[in-house]
């Protein structure tokens, strides 16, 4: 896990506290299957950041939310984000071997089983959602914010792929990142907002904007990080975008200048965040912690 | 389409229905990945049998249910199989070249492709059903079912790899089909009833005894298809159980004996069905049609 010296203690908080729900509910799933099932957990109870569970809770915490809500809430986002990880990393995809410092679930396992993995994940993730202890408009509303991100998320994820070692210009790399990482990201925050009863359309639109701007702002960093990162601190290879012949920020406007937008969008971020009601506090702590990972 | 002389007629106003629901639903999706979308609508579009939306308008309108209601919910159901067959036909899982008398997606396509317009379809499922024209506890009781089966669904087909070419018992088999196939099936009917309001205990346990006896009797089928089946009227390979190692009725208990089987199981679920209220006249006909495919 990359904790640098400006680590967020709410995030090793979240990272405890998501680790057991997720853990707990996992254990309640598919007992027929125990390949299946331990798959799945060397899949979720990886050390993984949880970054998503954090906004969540954050989010929760800035409206004095329902944190049960939000347990429901953040075990599913953080099962959609973990089920598009295994499959992103098999062999048809970006084929990876590694993740967080460990072999890939595929390599782990196997192909077939992963494939099965990160489609069970996505299930659980709307069977958990669809069980949160919330009045059922909410629950709804909830479970209609989580799959249109799963959706957008999958699209994303598609033009991606469907760039790789094609010429594409900043608009077209902007347009793929908010799908691909801004949606969950988005709907994480959305999620929160809906645990915290928050329903002012002004609110929610200034958080969608900030989850824009540090969505944004989270993809030029790890842009940045796959050319002047460390595999070690990373759990992952260097130069991974480099050989996929991915367009990433540094390459479309080079590396000051992106070191430059990064700094931007944070400002940006920041700047939306002093328009939300109640105590952010640890939306910007995780704010300042995310935008300055380790480089 | 296999459709034999005791054609449903029911089943073909289902088929025309659907086609256009997943028509118009599909159309409003993922426009700016026109290669996802294309090979969404190849995966969705095809002439499938659309048993399982046939299921659930029968079983709606044996309670005079709401059809705006219950076009939402087969829209999902047979969202949730198509991303099951796209994902089943991949060269790690069964590795089919033929579904339904063409390409499989991945080989039309390519398997990444295939695998993320899987993904997407699965996410689109939950999508849709989030907006159907229900009150909020029925649509999220609907949700509820449908993730559930998602999940059990791939439970299944985790075992029903995991059995491949080592041996396994009639209760292994039959738990396996249980979830594989019968939990889509045994949603598409509760769904159907929550479209029409049924809420009853006993009537919802007919209805699951119902789907229970008619999924395993269209599995017990469907192994006895693979060996005496003809290619061009099933639009797939026959023998391909036995190509694979996969355990099948006819090869745990003979030919004969899975004849009557299936016999059997059919004579218990039309008994089911004469428990259950209203108008059960389309979901008798859809039952003697499905146990009395071409062989």
């Amino acid at each position: 896990m990359a904790v640098n010296a400006e680590s967020s203690l709410f995030l090793k908080q979240v990272q405890s506290h998501i680790h057991e729900r997720l853990s707990d509910f996992l254990c309640e799933q598919g007992r027929s299957a125990p390949r299946l099932r331990e798959a799945m957990a060397y899949s979720v109870l990886n050390g993984g950041k949880r970054i998503r569970p954090a906004l969540l809770y954050a989010t929760c915490r800035a409206g004095a939310g329902n944190m049960a809500m939000a347990d429901a809430a953040a075990v599913a986002v953080e099962l959609v984000h973990c089920y598009s990880l295994v499959h992103d990393d098999l062999p048809c995809m970006d084929d990876d071997d590694l993740r967080r410092g460990l072999p890939t679930c595929h390599k782990r396992y196997s192909e077939d089983l992963a494939l099965l993995a990160g489609d069970t994940l996505q299930a659980l993730a709307f069977s958990s959602l669809s069980m949160a202890p919330a009045p059922a408009p909410i629950c709804l509303h909830m479970l209609r914010t989580l799959a249109d991100a799963a959706r957008d998320m999958a699209i994303g994820q598609t033009l991606d792929l469907a760039a790789e070692g094609s010429i594409i210009d900043l608009v077209q790399l902007e347009n793929i990142h908010k799908l691909k990482t801004g949606a969950l990201i988005r709907a994480s925050l959305l999620l929160g907002a809906l645990s915290a009863g928050w329903t002012d359309s002004s609110t929610l639109a200034a958080l969608e904007h900030f989850g824009d701007r540090l969505g944004l702002a989270f993809q030029v960093d790890d842009d940045i990080l796959d050319i002047i990162g460390n595999t070690d601190v990373l759990g992952k290879a260097v130069g991974a975008d480099q050989r996929l012949g991915k367009a990433t920020y540094p390459q479309l406007i080079g590396l000051e200048a992106a070191l430059e937008l990064s700094a931007q969008l944070h400002k940006e971020a920041r700047a939306a965040l002093a328009e939300l009601p109640g105590d952010t506090r640890y939306l910007t702590e995780l704010t300042d912690y995310l935008i300055s990972r380790d480089r």
